[in-house]
This record gives C-alpha cells, structure tokens and sequence, in this order.
C-alpha cells in the first residue's frame, strides 16, 4: 500500500493542556506556519478539521453512466467538525484572535451554524457569546445548539438584515468582538479545508463544486489552493463551480434578490458579502456559477443520504445538485471534489419530510407478519 | 514541537474507488492487522474512526480544585463518527462481512444509533437494509435518520424485547444478516477507538470512564487496549469504570431491570446482552461500575456543552458524570478518558429542554435596546 505523509500530523506532543497528545491538534496548531497567529495566540480548539473525505462510489457511477466518461467524485464532509459545519474552522481563529486581542464576548447575527460554532468556541474560550436573531423567524429546534453551549440568545422584533445592521453597531460603540463573516479571521481558517483537499489527493483536484451563500467559503477555498500552489504543494488550480439555489442567485443573475427564498436555509442570501471576491474566484479559476431550483437540491441530498451513505444539510447538497447540472462538462477522468458544508441531523425535520423510505406500521409482533411485511 | 507518528496514516495511496488518497481510510484499511479481514473482504466504509481526543480543560481543572489533584481528563468524541455515534465502528465491520458472506440484506432492532448506523453502511454497500421499532414509543424525529438513509422501517405493536426476538428469528428464517450487537464482528470494530486512544496519548490512559448500556463498547475497548497491550504499544492497561443510569442499573445492582427508565434513552437497557463480558473487564482492570441519577447525567451534559464547547447525547455523558461522582479517588497526575459516544444533534429536544442560557424574546430592534438588554 502505502504512501506515508509525515508532514499530516506534525501535532505538538504536548497540548497547552499538558497531556502528551501525538493526534490531530486542531487547525491553528497543524497550520499554524499558514495563518496569522503567534506563538502568544491563545489557541481555543475544539480539534476541527481534519475532516474525511469520502469516495462518492455511487455519484461517480451515475455520472459515468451518463456521461460515458471516468470520474473520480469525493465529498469533503465538513459537517463532521465539532459542532456540525464549516464554521468550526473559521471561528477557532475569530475566538483565538478576539481572546488574544483581549476581549470579553463576542457577538454575530445569525440563525444557524454561524451562532452554534461562535457560541461553542466563545465558551471554551471563557468568553461570553451573544447571538442576534429576528423574533418569531427560527424554529426553536434550530436554537438547540445555541442555547446548550450557553450562548445569551436575543430576538430582535425585526428581520435578519435588521439583527445583523444592531451587532455591527453593537461592536462599533462596546468592547464586544463581532463574529460574523465580515471577521477577517473566518476565512482565514476555512481556507484550511483546501490545504486537507490537496494532502489527501497529492494535488488540487481539477473542479472543486461548492454552496454559495455569502460566498465566504468559496473565497477560502481558492485563498487556501493558491497559498499550496505557490509553494509548489499543489501542482495546478481547480476550476472553482460555485452553486445556489435558484430563489437565491445573486452571484448567478448579478442581481440582488431582495426576498430570497431557498428550501437550503444556510444558503438563503439575497446580498453575498463577498460578492467581488466570488466573482473574482470565478474569473481567475475558469469557473462557473450556476443555480439549481429546490428540488433539484433535495434530490441530491435524499441521493446522498441513501447511495452514499452521507447525511448533509440540504444547503450542502446544492455542491451535488450542481455537479450533476452540469456534468457533460466534466472532462474524462478528472478528479471532482463536492463540499458539503454541515450535518444532515442540523436539519432533522427536513429529513422526515422528504425521505422516500418505506415505513410500515401496526404490525402485528410476530415472525409470519413481518416477513410478509418485508416481501418474503 | 512534534512527535511523528508515520504509523498512525498507513492509508492505503489508492482506495477501491481509484482516486489517490492519502488521507484517514476508515478503520478496517488502518487496522486491518488487527481486524478479522482479509484482502477479498469488500470494504464498506464512510471513513469512520479518526475521532478527536479532546482536552476536557474546565472539566480538569473542576476536578483539580476540588481534590487538590493534578488530572488530566481527554474527550474521546466518537459523536463525530459519520453517522454520529460510535456504531459506525461496529457497522462497517458487521456490513463489510456480511457484503463477504454474500448477504443481500441486514436486519437490526433498535430505536437509535444502531438504525442509522446499519441503515447508512447497508445502502452505501448496496445491500437493503430492515430496521424494527416498537410502534408509537418513538419519537418521529428519532427515525430521520433510518429513514433518510433510505432503510425500510416496520414499526411493531410490541415493545423493544419483541422486535429483538423478531429479528433474531427473521434472521435465522431468511436469508437476511443480522447486524444488531449480537453480530460478532460489532466488537471487533469497536475495539478500535482504543487503539486510536494509545496512539494519541502514546500509552494507555489511567483510567477509560465509559457509559454502559449492552456494555458491548466497555468490553470492546478492553479488548483494544490488551491487544495493544501484548504487542507492546501500551505500556500498560487502564482501570475500566463503567457508569449507568440509577434507572437502568443492572450492571451495578446484579439485578435485572424489567422497566429500565432513564432520559439517557441510548443506555436505557435493563438485561444487557455483554453482561459476563462486563463483569470480566471489571475484574481484569480493577475497574469499578457505579449509577449517577439522571440529574447527575444532566448536568455533566450541559457542563460539557457550556464550558467545554462539546455537545454530547445525554447518554454519553453519563461517562463525565460518574467520573465527578468518584473523583476522589483519581490518583495524582492520572490521564483520564471519557468516552462520549454519540452526537449531540441525535437529540434536539433535550438541549433545548435542558439548557440554561438566557433567551430574550420581544427586544425592540435598535441600538439602545439590545445593549440594554445584554448589560452594557
């Protein structure tokens, strides 16, 4: 077998916790030599990152069959992190720098992954967390999060636009640190997530497919694929295809949509704060941005969950819904990497909705009834 | 700073798939030394394993202030497993055998990570996948899983002991495997979290905490640290204590519980399958079994969440709880682990039930108001 890769774990073999610990440190200390901290940055680490990524066996099939050509499709299960997505890897440097900056709390709007992993960190970091959300907007399944890590949670009798305009002014007039992507840290630490891309494959894969929401992570992704490539650790540039929903697509049609409306919740923005950048993504890397509808979402992610075994959030199969959209593109035998952005068990109620699994029941608790029930 | 380990990524350099990939390959291509597989055996796997050992730092320094010690505890987070819990261990083991064997379906009884476990690995291995529930004693939101991989679900008017005796005879009826933890090769696979626990700590812990339920996990753990115990990577084998529920308490009682009761619902088992195996790890590591109470449970739950920035299934902290119910008889300077076996998402209901984070609802949107609200 084997192509052993020394340079994977170079973990301290000692954590500041004191305990000898040869496994993976989190990715502020595996990567620390690529990111803007110092030897005196208070590390605050849940040990994210480091995430699997899976061999889509049957999405790769399927689009072999359709296309007749060899493809080789991967999915980077970001929701693996600790506290469910993405967002891990930026907040463990925003908390790391705010602590560092000698700040108290930190405070963000938002309604979902944002406000579990700034809640999660802020705490472990002996900091006070405060979240924003508008009033009567968020089913309270999606606060769970949130509130368990002790998160001081508001809701403002207004929108998310509303919420978001109150924690820049809150930070602008109060010794608070904000946490929204508009942090400079965030994508500092997502773009780490191309640096475990190009370890895995010994190389950049030839598309990266990712969600475009405020189009954060798109930007990261390319930030951390350049750095690799300019230092000779990745040998080419991926072509980077962004995907949003279709009642979503700003970065698609190049106009704001006021009222944006996706069942991808994590993707439902109608004004990208990084706009400029993802446009700039595209451009540079041969890209393209596409929108897929709703449907088309969901029928990733019920493909995803049953073929492949991966339970996402339906925003994170947008990455799916798009590859598959544009398919007869891919050229014969390139390598596609898909992100997937959170976990499926965010969203459980989506999944019980729209899963197509049989479910009998009052059966009668013996053996003749349940076979017959199951077909033999 | 660094300790390498090369050992600890022999990844194969090219998985079933045929993409290159150096990365983490699931357990049964790193452990396949140490696992009853051969080079024939289809390989069923979502990369599960490689979970994080974090540094409980609130946790250890509570204990430290409050005996005077030196401790240092480490979370083994198996909630980060790709179905969410520590079954995925057992399950790619179960599933890739029963692929070998030539089954072309599997069979389980059980209301939680077991279903969505087995659901996951089947229909990634192509094969159907059966799951048996006790009709109207499941909550709907504890199947989205089972049901968005794609298993078919048969809900019997019986409870949870009847749909076991179901199982077990459609398997011996049937041409049909069953992956419930009577399976033998669950345990193989399990036993693997605690070679992972030795690489990272370079030796055993002092003492492994760990909840019980079937006690199939404290047993497959035992088998795992004596057989890197006799070929000499631990140095030396840890005390097994084992905590239950003083609701479903059998282990520590001797008795049978015919109405076992707890909230930690995933260790709600009165008459466990591993009981002599139990008794024995017990005896061999001079371990100890006790009970905390539900409340106990509770608060090591929310302590995890809120201070350590780690949101576990209520069950998996029973393992936090009754390492603070004995923590005077930690040792000076002892490594300790807890094992936390499932996520925290498993459960919403319960965090948002349980948390004691502040919620203001109805805060007019605007400066003054909001900073009012959070003291300033």
């Amino acid at each position: 077998m084997i192509s052993i890769r020394p340079d994977l774990h170079p973990a301290p073999s000692s954590l500041p916790h004191g305990a000898p610990h040869h496994g993976w440190p989190g990715l502020i200390h595996r990567y620390a030599d690529y990111l803007p901290v110092t030897e005196k940055t208070p590390v605050v680490t849940l040990h994210e990152g480091n995430t699997p990524l899976i061999p889509a066996i049957a999405l790769s099939a399927k689009i072999s069959s359709q296309t007749g050509r060899q493809v080789k499709v991967l999915l980077k299960f970001d929701g693996l992190n600790p506290t469910g997505s993405f967002k891990d890897r930026g907040m463990t440097m925003a908390i790391s720098k705010a602590k560092e900056a000698g700040a108290k709390a930190v405070i963000c709007a938002s309604t979902g992954n944002t406000s579990a992993a700034a809640a999660a960190y802020a705490k472990r970091g002996g900091l006070k967390a405060f979240v924003l959300i508008p009033d009567g907007k968020i089913a309270l399944g999606k606060l769970s999060q949130a509130l368990i890590y002790g998160a001081e949670v508001i809701a403002v009798e207004g929108n998310f636009d509303q919420a978001l305009t109150i924690v820049r002014q809150m930070a602008d007039h109060y010794p608070i640190t904000l946490v929204n992507s508009l942090n400079p840290y965030r994508l500092e630490g997502q773009k780490t997530a191309a640096f475990e891309v190009v370890e895995v494959l010994g190389d950049a894969p030839d598309w990266l497919c990712i969600p475009m929401g405020n189009a954060g992570n798109i930007s990261a992704y390319w930030m951390g694929f350049n750095q690799y490539h300019a230092i000779g650790k990745a040998k080419k540039l991926p072509r980077m295809m962004g995907f949003q929903s279709s009642g979503a697509a700003p970065l698609v049609t190049g106009e704001v949509f006021e009222h944006p409306e996706t069942i991808a919740s994590a993707i439902r923005i109608g004004n990208p704060a990084n706009w400029d950048k993802a446009n700039a993504v595209r451009t540079e890397s041969g890209g393209e941005f596409h929108s897929i509808t709703d449907t088309e979402i969901l029928e990733a992610y019920t493909f995803l969950a049953a073929e492949e075994g991966v339970f996402c959030e339906p925003a994170s199969a947008a990455s799916v819904a798009g590859l598959l959209k544009v398919s007869d593109q891919i050229p014969n035998g390139a390598t596609v990497v898909c992100v997937l952005t959170g976990n499926g068990l965010k969203d459980p109620d989506n999944a019980i909705a729209n899963a197509s699994a049989k479910f009998h029941q009052g059966v009668a608790p013996e053996l003749a009834s349940v076979a017959k029930v199951m077909g033999f």
